[in-house]
C-alpha cells in the first residue's frame, strides 16, 4: 500500500480538506502514476455534492488525470516509467463482454469501474484524481502526445472524450451541419473538434457574452436562444446537435433546429424526464439520442486528433486550496473554460 | 369535371353518408383511376372525428387506394388504360425541394398534399378514396404487382409503407433483433415485412391474445406488456424497436429494451408529449426516433418487396354501408387486422 496526498470531501455540504489515501500495491498489469494535473468537471460537483444519488465519504473526485508513469507492474507491456499518461472516467470493466470487446468499455454490460465513488475488482472504493498519484491497470491509460501541454490534457479525458465520440460517431465532417448547445467546458471542445473535423459549427448559446470565444475557437455562426427568434431562424437547418447542457431545455424548440435524418445528442441528462412531442420527430425522421464518454481506443484517438490538429481547452490552473473557489465559479458559469487543479500544491 | 360517388361525413359526430364529389377534368399527366378497394386506416377516424385539428367538412376519407385506370393525360408516360394501381397518403408535394428531389417526398419541405383534408396545386380540397373515382397526377401513382390481389394491395398504401420504410431505413435485417410494439394493422405488417428482411421479430403486445397470428405470420417471439416481467426479461435486446401504438406508452420501460446504439422509432405520436429519461438514452447511446409513411419510389419497393415475399395484411372487406360499424370495431380493437372497403358497393 501507498499512502499518498489528496483532497477530499465529507459531506454535501462540506468544503475540501486535506487527506491521506491509500493506493493499491501494483498488480502484474498496473501502472502507478504520478498525478501532475487534474481538471475539474462539472460530474464532480454533482458527486460530490450527492446529487447523483448516495456517495460513500470522504470522497476524493477527479477524472481529468495526466501525469507521468512512475513504477509498472512486471507485466505490463504499453508503458514504461517516464511516460506521459492520462486517465479518465473510467478505471476498469468486465473485459468480456460484446461492448468491452468492441472497445465500447463505457458501455459495460456489467457496467464500469468509474475512477471514483465506485467499486474496484478488489471490492475497494475508488478514489479520483484530486491526488498526488492514482493505480490504475494499463487496459484504462491513455498516452498524452508531446505537444499536449500536461496541464491542457486533463480536461481532455473527460470533456475532450465525451464531446468527440459522439461527433465521431455521428459522422460530424465536411458538408455537416452542426450545432453545439451550451459554450462552457464541454461546449467550448465540441467546437474546436467539430470544426477540426470539417464540419460547419454553430453555437447556440444563452446570450452572445462567449460569442468572440467561439468564433475564434472555430465556429462558423454563434447564436443566443434567449432570442426566440434564433429557433425561427435555424427551423430545420441542423445534421447534428451536441447538447452539452444539463439543465432541463424546451427539447421541442431545440428539436426543430434538426433537418431531415438529423440527430440530437444529449451529452448530460437533467434530474427530471424531459417531454418530447413525437410528432416533432416523426415530420421529419428527426432523432433524439444520448451518448456517454467514449472507449478507451477512442479516447486514445482523441488525444492524437487533437494533438494533429491543436487542439486543447482554454484553461484556469488553480492551487488544492482554490477547488472550493472553482466550484462555485462552475456553478456561476464563471468559468473559461475549465479548471485544473496543479497537484504540486497539494 | 366528373360528379362521382362517395361515402362522405359532416362533422365530428356524424355517421357516413351517400354523396356525391366532384374530379377535376384530367391535366397533361393525370391519371384516372376506377378505385376497387379502400383501406380503413385509424388515421382517418382521427380526421374524421376532427381529433387532429380542424377539418373541412363534408370530409371523404381513404388513403389506401387500389384501382384500375380508366383514363390518363395526354402525357402520361408510366401508366395505360387497365393498369392496376394504387394511391397512398400522398397526391402532390413540391418536386423541387432537397427531400423531393431525393425521392423523399413525405418530407416535402414545403409540404406534401395529403389524399384528403388537404388541400391540391389548384386551391382545390383533397377528397380521398371512400369514392368511386380519383384523379391523381402519375408521379404520385404506384404500381400494384399481379400477385397482389386489389383488396388485399389497398393496406399497403398506408400500413405496408409506413412499416416498410423504417424497417428498411434502420436496416432491419440478418443478425437484427427487431421489436414491433402493438399487433394491429401496421404492426401485423411490420411483423411480416421484418421477418422477411431476415431479422428476429418479437411482438410486443398488451395481451397475448393474438400471439397465434403473429407466429403464423413470422414472428420468432411474442411477450404481453401488461406482464412487468416482459421488460426485465428483454432488458437491452433489441436493436430497433417499431411502435405502431400512438396511444400514450411508458417510453422509459421500453427504452431500457433497446441495445447498445438501437433505436425505438415512433409511426405515430400520441396527442401528448411523452417525458424521456435522457440516462436512458446516455447510457446505451439509444435513439428516440419517428417516421412518416415513405416515400414514392419506396412504396413501389414495398408493394414489389410483398409480392415477391408473398407479404399481404389480413382483411376484412366491408360494405360502404358498413363504414360506421367498422370504425367502432377499430376503435374497440376489434378488427383482424385490416377493414377494406369495397367501393362496387357505394
Amino acid at each position: 500500500m501507498l499512502t499518498v496526498k489528496a483532497r477530499a470531501i465529507d459531506g454535501p455540504d462540506q468544503s475540501f480538506r486535506a487527506a491521506e489515501i491509500e493506493r493499491r500495491d501494483l498488480d502484474s498489469n498496473d501502472v502507478l502514476i504520478d498525478i501532475k494535473y487534474a481538471g475539474i468537471c462539472h460530474s464532480d460537483i454533482h458527486t460530490a455534492h450527492g446529487e447523483w444519488g448516495p456517495v460513500d465519504y470522504p470522497l476524493v473526485p477527479g477524472h481529468e488525470i495526466a501525469g507521468i508513469v512512475k513504477e509498472v507492474g512486471p507485466e505490463v507491456t504499453k508503458y514504461k516509467v517516464g511516460d506521459r499518461v492520462g486517465v479518465g472516467c473510467m478505471v476498469g470493466s468486465c473485459g468480456e463482454c460484446k461492448n468491452c470487446q468492441n472497445g465500447e468499455e463505457q458501455y459495460c454490460l456489467k457496467g464500469m469501474v468509474p475512477t471514483y465513488a465506485g467499486v474496484d475488482k478488489y471490492g475497494e472504493p475508488t478514489q479520483g484524481g484530486y491526488s498526488t498519484h492514482i493505480v490504475v491497470v494499463e487496459d484504462f491509460v491513455v498516452r498524452i502526445p508531446d505537444s499536449i501541454g500536461l496541464d491542457a490534457a486533463a480536461p481532455l479525458l473527460c470533456a475532450g472524450i465525451t464531446t468527440f465520440s459522439p461527433l465521431n460517431h455521428w459522422n460530424a465532417g465536411p458538408g455537416k451541419k452542426v450545432a453545439v448547445v451550451g459554450m462552457g467546458g464541454l461546449g467550448h471542445m465540441a467546437v474546436q473538434i467539430a470544426h477540426a473535423m470539417g464540419a460547419e459549427v454553430t453555437v447556440l448559446s444563452q446570450s452572445l457574452k462567449k460569442k468572440e470565444d467561439g468564433l475564434a475557437l472555430g465556429a462558423d455562426d454563434y447564436y443566443a436562444t434567449s432570442d426566440p427568434e434564433t429557433f425561427e431562424k435555424l427551423a430545420g437547418n441542423f445534421d447534428l446537435i451536441i447538447n452539452t447542457v444539463s439543465a432541463k431545455i424546451n427539447l421541442d424548440a431545440y428539436l426543430g433546429l434538426i433537418a431531415l435524418d438529423g440527430t440530437m445528442v444529449n451529452l448530460g441528462a437533467p434530474a427530471e424526464p424531459l417531454p418530447v412531442s413525437v410528432m416533432n420527430l416523426i415530420g421529419h425522421r428527426r432523432s433524439f439520442a444520448g451518448s456517454l464518454i467514449g472507449g478507451i481506443r477512442e479516447t486514445q484517438e482523441m488525444l492524437d486528433f487533437c494533438a494533429e490538429h491543436n487542439i486543447a481547452p482554454k484553461i484556469e490552473v488553480v492551487s488544492a486550496d482554490g477547488i472550493d473557489e472553482a466550484y462555485d465559479r462552475v456553478l456561476a458559469s464563471d468559468v473559461k473554460y475549465r479548471f485544473v487543479i496543479d497537484i504540486s500544491t497539494l
